[in-house]
């Protein structure tokens, strides 16, 4: 299986569970948010995600979703969150998530289609030309692993 | 329009909001599955939701989400938030839910997926009974508005 | 005992609750912070809380809380929510919560000491006179029930 | 300055902010949760908070807080999220929290008491024997630093 263009480990904490013992499912998408966030953090060092949200006042909404909820997460259980970018499109991108226990059993697999807006307006905005290079350049080195 | 299954009027809250000043999407997530459980809790008034969970030990996990948002909803805007049961299976039941502005503008609507479990195992069990009764009669009830 | 200066009947959701069953305490501080929101939407009711943070960017951020937690509060339990105005100052404010179950077993109380802050700068104000002279009102109001 | 007993560095991520792109206070309580969580996995390394929680039973609830907000952290910020002990007692433990800018500045200091209970009664027990062992050898420890 090919290594995805964004991971991190994560072992599932008692404040993501609810009264059954697994993760509250909305918890997910805090999760995911987060992981999005580190990713650009990581394309874009200088400015971050905070900057761009901040200063450069460049949202990126969610507008559709498509979740699967396969297996539970347990609290304390050690997943990998990851991301794969589906297609990146002049307005809008599409992730691919995944949440996998070590075990390697799937728990949750989704499609998160973003795109780009100014917070000023909340109206779309083509996706910024270095933002958009930056993506591109990281699907092009996970597609070489 | 018909009238939904089962709503409530929502004003947005700040602990809500995100950075951007609209609903963090994952709260939207809170505020339905808060909704189901007064939902089930009107169904079934001497148990409620909660008994359901802690004392018969059934869950009602979400096993799919598809998910469209439509137009932002900000602090202090006033919402409907509402639900209809397009789906009651054997062992599963979808929902369709609706967050309409009091303005008629649809800010997001999705479909859920819920399974009914044995809290003890995870594991799928059929829609009790007794609940499957209470659904389909408030489907009944609500076809005839 | 006098009436609070501001309550309402809460049921404690699912999505409040942790793996133990009960509140999540940080989940306290959530139904308290929409609290003060809805009392301060009631005391402006032109311009509501939403106003005073989104358009006249005037911020009422938390400096200190003392918080006792007395016994706990299950999924499904019915508990008022109130608040009294425990010191009203000229660039600051106490107020005393109390989370009470409808049984009369009080749940949780605090002191909250809030200020007024400019949104632009994060720095501390004087309480603006409209609101300043709403909550002496609201003060006036309860100690004479 | 002493070394202290347990901390990890956070960024400030967008999904912990208000509205106002500060920090939402309750979210603070969620980081110093899991940083508690953490810290006992760490003193635990076999069974783990969730061991304690999940299958030994035994909670660690809040039972006083005592909160300090002295700085605003914005979305991007770089802290450090730090604990000591500040007494450890037969049946409850009190905690030094504090939330430090890379930039040395202190953000939030905070003070809180937890107790052992028993999760099928929610009544206060003594420490474990060998949770009150491992604290004692983490202050030991973080003195001799």
């Amino acid at each position: 299986m090919a290594t995805p263009t964004y991971r991190r480990k994560h072992k599932i904490h008692f404040s993501e569970c609810d009264p059954a013992g697994i993760v509250f499912y909305p918890q997910y998408f805090v999760l995911f948010n987060d992981l999005v966030e580190s990713w650009i953090d990581e394309l874009l060092p200088q400015e971050g995600y905070h900057g761009v949200i901040g200063e450069r006042r460049v949202g990126m909404p969610t507008v559709r979703l498509e979740v699967d909820f396969k297996a539970v997460s347990k609290m304390g259980d050690e997943v990998w969150l990851s991301l794969d970018v589906e297609r990146l499109g002049g307005a809008s991108l599409t992730l691919a998530w995944a949440c996998t226990g070590v075990d390697g059993v799937l728990r949750m697999a989704a499609r998160q289609t973003i795109v780009t807006t100014s917070l000023d307006t909340h109206k779309s905005i083509g996706i910024p030309e270095d933002i958009r290079d930056a993506i591109a350049r990281a699907m092009e080195f996970a597609a070489r692993e």
